[in-house]
């Protein structure tokens, strides 16, 4: 190296800094947000300071009651005396949305596998859900039609998170294998804003989880409304949606707001030929968490009596979630005429899940 | 020019087809979709068959009612015995979504002005909105800060389409300068898709007007989630929101969901001292039009009983759009008890609009 005669300036240079130094600097609740991680579902990273997990899920010797088929049998389904429940891992809903499709179809496919050889032969209480990425549909047939017809596999499961609503044709190729194998669809939150869907509002992306999390209901009543306007459930009559944790407290000013713009402009949609509302009542289920909680209990009696509840609503703990609903208070806040259909008959219609007591 | 010898191939080349010629060819619903133009709201052209305006808001002569304060006086207010009515010009809306910022707000600027050297002073009932572009807040503010303080415009209007929810920091210069002179903020639905607004829904764009405009609501309930997560109304104590045309019976169900939440995300939002529910019933106003109609008139009367109606609800009749709603209307599906509010006294306390008949 030659003897240094000229200035010399590096204008980009990185350093790591010690994040405990930055904590030291920073002011609460930001403080704690920081070494809580990124904790909330989903590519932004939203603090949720609860986790995303119950603290409380976790037997005597530390594991995590959701880690095995085992210890989700015993510690799950013996406790709560549940009949049958339908597996949604976790993580699965991200790979969803992700852009690099061939990964992702790949990814749900060895996750598929996973749960068809590790978990449902384990128990005969377990179901799950068949796993597939919406981003490449013939990639979603595809594998819709290597595990459509395992028993243990009652229903296909796609993210909530979206660029495209789910009634446009191009996802046709998954409802005609779902048709195919007779398999429900079903949508989760959790990966709004993530990957190559759409902000998570429309609106634009919220600035924290709260918001995040309350809002999730505008991409449900999108899809709702898609699934309408498109005629989903003309082209594909024997098709059922099942809107996993959605909320359910909208739907009836929902489904008013569809009637009364159907009869004023459906000449723009000659594929449609009855109410709405009809059409949703027979094609469309809701799952009850998070179930809305009004300071007065009367207010979710009335809006059980403001839609098809006995055809539409199927209970769903979400555990070990940290919002998660168990059957004990899921069962108080449904009125007694309606329970059992919301507990257990409906699923198991849908499902063709028999009665274990006869 | 030389004598040809070379092949000579133009790969570009553009004539003008006759539209009649193409109409020949379509296949109904298109014909006629197509011989009407694009006649939706907002810059995406969806197709409303009824067109946007009321066939039958024309007098003996043809002239439209709306197109002039004389005869929307003489017409409309004279005809339904109207005390006050707040003039939104048709067509605002889109420019306050329009990337060309400056001059955005020089139209917006010259349409106030319009309203205030022709329109306000022909009739005492009439007030109006001060149009801004929310594109540019300090623009935006400076227009308010112009015109703020002239007694016939009642409240700043923006487009509830949007790319960032309202609750941002971004638009603080536009609340900050809404409570120096002390008006209220009100949003309209209509540019949704238009300019620089994000995509309609949270899962992108809808396929036809019928799912758009039914679809609005979730902009509306982004916005209002927004206000609350990022604390407007704490910053602003004296700050009221208006949602007009957002729809009605949904809030209910988003006043559960930001009070359960609130109760488990608090932590996060060290500035939200109580419930959100609480905040919203002194801050946020909602207007009527389109009322939902559901089959049984009793679950609206229900939905009424549900939040603070007599606090939060002003009638609005969306004339001469081509699904307004007359007072006659309104007053019908109204309970007797809170009817005089919502037809009158609410809006008089929050526009400062007294009685003319004492």
């Amino acid at each position: 190296m030659s003897k240094k005669i000229d200035l010399l300036i590096d204008a980009d240079i990185h350093p790591v800094l010690n994040t405990k130094r930055i904590q030291h600097f920073l002011p609460e609740p930001w403080r704690t947000r920081l070494a809580d991680g990124n904790r909330g579902p989903g590519g932004l990273g939203y603090w949720n300071p609860n986790g995303v997990m119950r603290k409380d899920a976790v037997i005597a010797d530390g594991t995590r009651i959701e880690s095995s088929a085992e210890h989700l049998a015993q510690h799950f389904l013996d406790a709560y005396q549940i009949d049958y429940g339908v597996l949604n891992p976790s993580n699965s809903l991200s790979i969803g949305t992700s852009p690099e499709l061939d990964y992702a179809a790949a990814l749900l496919a060895a996750t598929n596998d996973v749960i068809v050889h590790d978990w449902l032969p384990v128990d005969t209480r377990l179901r799950a859900s068949l796993l597939v990425s919406p981003g490449d549909p013939l990639l979603a047939a595809k594998e819709i039609h290597r595990l459509g017809d395992h028993p243990g596999l009652v229903q296909i499961l796609m993210p909530s998170a979206s660029r495209i609503a789910y009634g446009n044709r191009f996802f046709y190729p998954i409802y005609e294998a779902a048709v195919a194998h007779q398999l429900p669809i079903a949508i989760h939150p959790g990966a709004e804003g993530s990957g190559m869907s759409a902000p998570p509002t429309a609106v634009g992306y919220p600035s924290n989880y709260f918001e995040w999390h309350t809002g999730l209901v505008g991409g449900y009543i999108a899809h709702l409304i898609s699934l309408i306007a498109e005629g989903v459930f003309v082209r594909f009559p024997s098709l059922k949606f099942v809107l996993i944790e959605g909320g359910v407290s909208w739907l009836p000013a929902i489904l008013w707001r569809l009637d009364k713009n159907w009869k004023a402009l459906r000449m723009t949609m000659p594929w449609l030929d009855r109410l709405p509302s009809d059409i949703i009542r027979e094609h469309v289920l809701l799952t009850t968490q998070p179930l809305e909680e009004p300071e007065h209990p009367g207010h979710l009696t009335a809006i059980f009596e403001m839609f098809a509840v006995s055809q539409m609503l199927m209970f769903s703990s979400d555990f070990p979630h940290w919002d998660s609903d168990m059957p004990d208070f899921a069962g108080r806040v449904f009125p007694a005429a309606v329970r059992p259909r919301i507990m257990g008959q409906t699923a198991s219609e849908l499902y063709g899940l028999g009665a274990l007591h006869d």
